[in-house]
């Protein structure tokens, strides 16, 4: 390994969309990529989704660099002999525990002892995955929020069998990956983002299926409530910042009110019962239609590249507060 | 009442750091405001706090008119008599139940039977409150956000003797008023985004207290990832968004592990013990020093405002979506 400890090069197995923006993420931080897919039709079609999420990132002025600058910068194969330069691979195939696997039998037949091992996986136990590994000590979980090279959002995840000291390298890395990552000593289930916020869906769908309030009103509510301020602070430094002195009084009252059902909310059954794919079929919580999903997701694209910028200019004031 | 339901005059009684900021919110909205406070010291205290406070809203380039142009349309008074021209009165004095009877009684004698009558209060149940009303059925809380003139927020809970017509009647008036309204339909504890965060800091605390991640490490997860998307849709709109799919699976593994805890996180109690007042007395969960809270506060305050023009751009596009 080189001065930054996995060098200059980096593998990312599977060219799917999140495979494709991880890889523009690494090209953009300054990394040189071997872009590998298993799949013989998806080295054209990977090839092409590169490009393209390289152009978007540009038009977000992300790129250090004209486009043209990393063309060869990158490498897409289906050799996994290439792989012997990386100093992490970083698998983003299909949610299979059989296909993924194969894969790290393959990476592991490839790389150096000392190569970290990442999975992409949000579905699979990292331990369970590690028992697949031949050297488990440096296999990990490394979880991105799309578009990963517009979003700082990095979970790195310790399986039972992982190396503390090298997840912690990988955390200090990933510093220079444009992130704000964030280490979890423990796999556990749905990491620490999801487990957060099914915590709110278990209370928010109490609340409306009591008669409190409307699906859109919940949402507004958090939108417009939350939305002012997590970016800047999340919720801890929040309860500083308010003063904390209302929030024993709360606890003993609010705590053993909160639902603690541990079934499927009913509307969600339902609508997941008949196919129900959200903004992707037109069948979800709301109402869509192809114009409103249209909007939205233009919405979403333009309102990502400005939170990105905005919260750009506050956390390294805020990093700073950290120490 | 006049066509917008209650006139263009509305009272405000008690002219704390919140009650100004909600006079400053209506003065911009266009209404008239009587800015009652039973506290004589604070005739002269309040006015100041007033102009101070339109003040910052007209840096924000909140206000339609020039700043003098709203100096003759409130006025700062401690007698209850000038209440009998408002359609509406909001009471924001302390949480403290007697003073708020006081309140309440002194301004159902001055206006007339279809006054509505609102609470800020986000500590006591309104129904506990409306039993100190004569005519309780126009008697609701009105909750806001911190600064009231920039924030969207606002939550209108009805007791359970309010006429569900006469809130949805404010509701709708609130509209005018540059908010994002929601109707709790029902008066729980907590109200809506309370009893959502409550149960965000249940499960944070217990994955921290597990030695899963640490405090920093959990705030900057819900910044980078929730704080990327919250603003524009919420989190129920977010599913649809997402695809739906994949949530009934991980309803089911996670739901049983979510914390069921009813208890007071310690580190919360430890920190309430010795009089921990968070950033105010640089004592709270994290780390401060009188620089840090000026750059927090300062952070905070050119944050919000940034957020709120951001979230403007979006929430019309989205309240169309929303049909």
């Amino acid at each position: 390994m080189g001065e930054r400890g996995i060098g200059n090069c980096i593998g990312v197995v599977g060219l799917g969309l999140m495979g494709s923006s991880i890889i523009v993420s690494f090209l953009r931080a300054g990394y040189r990529v071997i872009a590998l897919t298993p799949l013989l039709e998806e080295l054209e079609i990977g090839t092409i989704r590169i490009r393209e999420q390289l152009d978007l990132c540009a038009k977000m002025g992300l790129l250090p660099e004209k486009v043209d600058f990393f063309f060869d910068r990158y490498e897409v194969t289906a050799d996994y002999g290439l792989l012997q330069q990386c100093g992490l691979v970083v698998e983003c195939v299909i949610e299979i525990e059989t296909i993924k696997k194969q894969v790290y039998e393959l990476v592991e037949d490839h790389v150096f002892e000392n190569t970290v091992i990442a999975t992409n996986t949000s579905a699979i136990p990292i331990s369970n995955l590690q028992k697949y590994l031949k050297y488990p000590q440096r296999f990990m979980g490394i979880h991105w929020a799309e578009p990963a090279y517009a979003t700082r959002f990095l979970e790195i995840t310790c399986g039972a069998a992982t190396s503390v000291i090298i997840a912690e390298m990988i955390r200090d890395e990933a510093e220079n990956w444009g992130k704000e990552p964030t280490l979890l000593y423990k796999d556990i289930r749905g990491f620490i983002t999801n487990r957060l916020m099914y915590a709110v869906y278990r209370e928010g769908f109490a609340l409306i299926n009591k008669g409190c309030i409307s699906m859109a009103g919940l949402d507004k509510c958090f939108q417009h409530d939350m939305g002012a301020w997590v970016t800047l602070m999340g919720i801890f430094r929040r309860m500083d910042f308010m003063g904390l002195q209302d929030y024993l009084k709360t606890y003993h009252h609010l705590f053993p009110k909160l639902s603690n059902r541990q079934d499927v909310p009913q509307q969600m059954e339902e609508i997941l019962e008949k196919g129900g794919r959200g903004i992707h079929n037109l069948t979800g919580l709301y109402p869509h239609t192809e114009d409103s999903v249209r909007k939205l997701e233009q919405d979403f694209s333009n309102f990502n590249e400005e939170i990105y910028h905005l919260s750009d200019r506050y956390r390294k004031k805020l990093n700073d507060l950290n120490l």
